[in-house]
């Protein structure tokens, strides 16, 4: 059992801020997480977050003052952990790139460059630690050890991601103060330390297996997409539910519209590294479907090498050739309010815990909506 | 919305026994179902479950009489639905065959003869049908017509194991009186009418997506190992959570020794054809290694092919050869008794239920332990 910093202050008054609906809207990087959005979660009583993936220090600073001018509520930031360049992999990307160079022709738009860059990590880490929003999250493994001190000397709380349990000792060992434990089924990038992940673990089983080696506050996340969802994870023993894309269609998101479309239909999802290098779920396109399972594990050289293909694909109205990031439950994914989301799924979670425990009270259950006095046993 | 047959009593009075510890142990042909096993999960308030896979029918009949001998509450089971053949499949047996040849040598075995056959599946509905258990359920696709008939006009509630809401529809409209829903996680075969799932979907989500096709009663497996897993999807929305995983290494259950130590350890699973033929969830060992991973998809041609390998690697404690299946939470499987084991997860998720609840109440939570009076909001 590696045990954790949560309720060991140092600096750090609380692993996780409060979050009434026990909602949090995932970061999601590349357009989707706009400030909107994570003012209309926190207002609603969710935990809103804003993603500095694929953002300069300063657009992110920006991004943080706009959010605060629209809301005094708790929010979160994202930030990517630095990827080790993989040479090996990144010595596969020319002949890679001459596989995507007809595909990038046919939408009149020239490939990029296939650059190693950490994303600006360091500046973007002091920055978060000068703005002290009330989390910052990682994805890819744990950051440098100097990314956890500085935002803890400001008395900012870290969560790191996991998807395996040999990641969650790492991340405890490196001072996460709670763990977004991302299931198998989510959507987007995985965002744990490893690419290559043996066991694949869905949510549920992985829940248990990292609980078995840590006590740290959980942060559930991976094909949740309502309240149902939602309570299964807080009765597993998360101390909150991550959704993302459940709000990928929601009126507040920055998603492109050919992509929230495509969303709503029911299609297979699949777990590819031919957008950028790195393995991330999405819907099957034709991309997926025609460019080969072994891309190059090369991350971040391969997003740099598609963005502009994908930018053009997005323009386009392409969904053949767009990444289309989606968790395994997408097709249950509204278009409403972000807002009324929230509040839906908070009040949902609520009632499917109440009928779970009414269901399993002493007396057999009489039928469906039959309402008895929960845990206290009243009648 | 297909409606099933659930509350429509044509001759079939309930489609869920009654359960009160809500906890189904999964049936596991080939070994592991005990008559002992059944009979302790009954008795401890959960339905236990006979596995009449790879048996005779005059088999089925005396586990059935040797199970109410020893115990006279409510059980299930299990038969699977005929697969069809598939030539193109079955004609890549023979190289199969050439690649195992030396295996099966180095354990001393011969290979099997790789028929095709319907594991006397009509026999073993007859049988049922006379002998009446709480609960036929089938895996494998939706049975011939007149199997779910014969059961029904028998009394039988009929259980259909899906795999995909497309499994769901076609379960429904078959008459099903309850869904069996298996997640991804799942250890042993994929229990679906295709052995080419799109979308791979995990637990947590099928269930939402399930749902979204069918009002019937639903039965959640897959992955789930401890009380919060088991609370986990009852407020998701399941009727019961069945396990099977978490009773290998019971004291009751029939598990090769091999098999039930290397359970235990953390390894990862991996699902695969190369041992019957049919995608299954195993621990990955040298055969899953070194077999091809397009292994014909020729059930059960392949598992007739293999089993005096196994057999073989059975006998010999030679885990590198043997089919260990194993659900992604595997390594939470305890040697205790299986009455114990359903006692407690049946406290445990209850108790996981309350947790939920408490920590969601208005008041925010003052500490882990604390306790509220739950849903009547009680003091």
């Amino acid at each position: 059992m590696v045990r954790g910093r949560a309720g060991m202050l140092g600096g750090v008054p609380l692993p996780l801020p409060d979050v009434p609906a026990r909602i949090v809207a995932a970061p999601m990087a590349g357009g989707p997480s706009t400030v909107a959005l994570a003012a209309a979660v926190s207002g609603a009583g969710g935990l809103g977050f804003l993603a500095a993936g694929y953002r300069t220090a300063d657009a992110v600073a920006e991004e943080v003052a706009r959010l605060r001018a629209a809301s005094a509520a708790p929010f979160g930031v994202n930030v990517f952990s630095p990827v080790p360049a993989v040479p090996a992999e990144a010595a596969r990307v020319p002949a890679y790139a001459r596989l995507l160079e007809p595909r990038a022709a046919a939408l009149g738009a020239r490939l990029g460059d296939p650059v190693h860059t950490d994303d600006d990590h360091a500046a973007k880490v002091e920055v978060l630690a000068a703005l002290r929003p009330a989390v910052v999250s990682f994805v890819f493994g744990v950051p440098p050890a100097r990314s956890v001190e500085v935002l803890h000397a400001a008395g900012v709380p870290v969560w790191l991601t996991v998807t395996s349990p040999e990641d969650a000792v790492a991340a405890a060992a490196a001072g996460a103060d709670a763990l977004v434990v991302q299931g198998w089924e989510a959507g987007g990038h995985r965002g744990g330390g490893s690419d290559a992940e043996p066991g694949e673990l869905g949510l549920l089983p992985l829940l248990a297996l990292v609980r078995r080696v840590t006590d740290l506050p959980l942060v559930a996340a991976g094909g949740l997409a309502d309240g149902r969802g939602v309570a299964a994870v807080l009765a597993a023993g998360a101390s909150l539910a991550q959704l993302g894309t459940a709000f990928l269609r929601t009126a507040e998101a920055g998603t492109a519209p050919v992509h929230a479309d495509a969303l709503a239909a029911d299609r297979p999802t699949t777990v590819t590294r031919v957008f950028t290098g790195r393995r991330a779920r999405a819907l099957a396109n034709r991309a997926t479907a025609e460019l080969p399972a072994d891309a190059p594990a090369a991350y971040p050289e391969v997003h740099a090498l598609t963005a502009p293909l994908r930018a053009a694909a997005r323009a386009a109205g392409d969904a053949g050739e767009l990444h289309l990031w989606a968790g395994q439950a997408h097709a249950l994914a509204e278009a409403v309010p972000a807002g009324t989301l929230v509040r839906r799924l908070a009040a949902e979670a609520r009632e499917a815990l109440r009928t779970a425990w009414d269901q399993g009270s002493e007396q057999p259950a009489q039928g469906v909506g039959q309402r008895r006095g929960g845990p206290a046993g009243q009648p």
